[in-house]
């Protein structure tokens, strides 16, 4: 992983056979950032999606081995027991053009992923809701 | 629908049962937001996406009902007729990973919905074009 | 193409019949933008998306010709041989709302694409790496 700052913009490549998910959250842990937002693109080649239904209160998963583009990659930062907290959504391209996406659990980068996070200096905290069993934002 | 504010980005959170571009729209509203883009990700249960043939000048849409995550959400907001204007488009997780997407109409929130919108302080303005038969901006 | 801007936002407007990979491209070069990030949507009816595989080096690549609405626009700017440099990934949705996806090598727009780029003014400099046979960002 590389990084590069100007004022709150943080620009960031994940290299080959490094985990995506893994290393944002070492990347904001290391930067003490505690809310912003991400876009990136790039490529996996293994992929771990997930998909939530609220009256289950459980999220079904599944892995994908091969070559995929990453066609979008959108999340956020936030904070959960004083611990930054990545929440990422991906939509990954096949060899023949199709698209599967979810909810991103972990990734591994077949080429490059680059990413842009955009920092808000102020802390954005998420608690476990038990409505909807899941770590929802809490504004204070 | 709860959010936060840090100089021009807003933090917005839609809950469940809440519709996503209503909440944007009546949030836009309120804060006299004129232009801006934003990013969010989360799950609906319930959405309308529409695509649109400049030929026909006519948007065909499709009602999809099941918990869908959104893998990306991404649009725009400009002024219309004196009133914000929300442009929104999607791509929508089904629970085999499989995506639909398209222009976002409207869609109901299963869980959460978690946007980011960059709001931009001027003026961008939207107008019917005849030629193809949508709203579209003029910048002045 | 239309465009304007307020600080370092710049809100483009590619219009019917223009390459989108090609008007940003020279909107880049005469606004001298060095590094940002961009999202988008629209619609296309024109498009070359193509997947990359590492063990390969090579992209396969695929046209799509019909209305096809842009769900996400998601890319960077760089720098590459003095020149700016776009890459871009997309997903596509077609009539029948599937969705196809990748890397986005050009697209010629249907109705309107609609792009806020984010200007970091800054260089982020992008070089040729043998091992991945991409150009790949060289931060300094």
């Amino acid at each position: 992983m590389k990084s590069t700052k100007k004022s709150n913009v943080h620009i960031i490549l994940i290299e080959r056979g490094e985990k995506i998910v893994e290393q944002l959250l070492a990347y904001c842990k290391k930067n003490k950032i505690s809310a912003g937002f991400f876009c990136g693109i790039g490529a996996v080649d293994q992929a771990e999606l997930a998909h939530y239904i609220v009256d289950n209160k459980k999220y079904s998963s599944k892995h994908f081995k091969e070559p995929l583009e990453i066609c979008s990659l959108t999340g956020n930062v936030s904070i959960m027991d004083n611990e930054p907290y990545i929440h990422c959504h991906a939509t990954l391209g096949k060899e023949n053009f199709s698209v599967v996406g979810g909810h991103l659990k972990e990734a591994v980068v077949h080429a490059v992923c680059e990413i842009y996070l955009c920092e808000v200096s102020r802390k954005i905290e998420r608690k476990h809701q038990e409505r909807i069993g899941l770590n929802v934002w809490e504004f204070k």
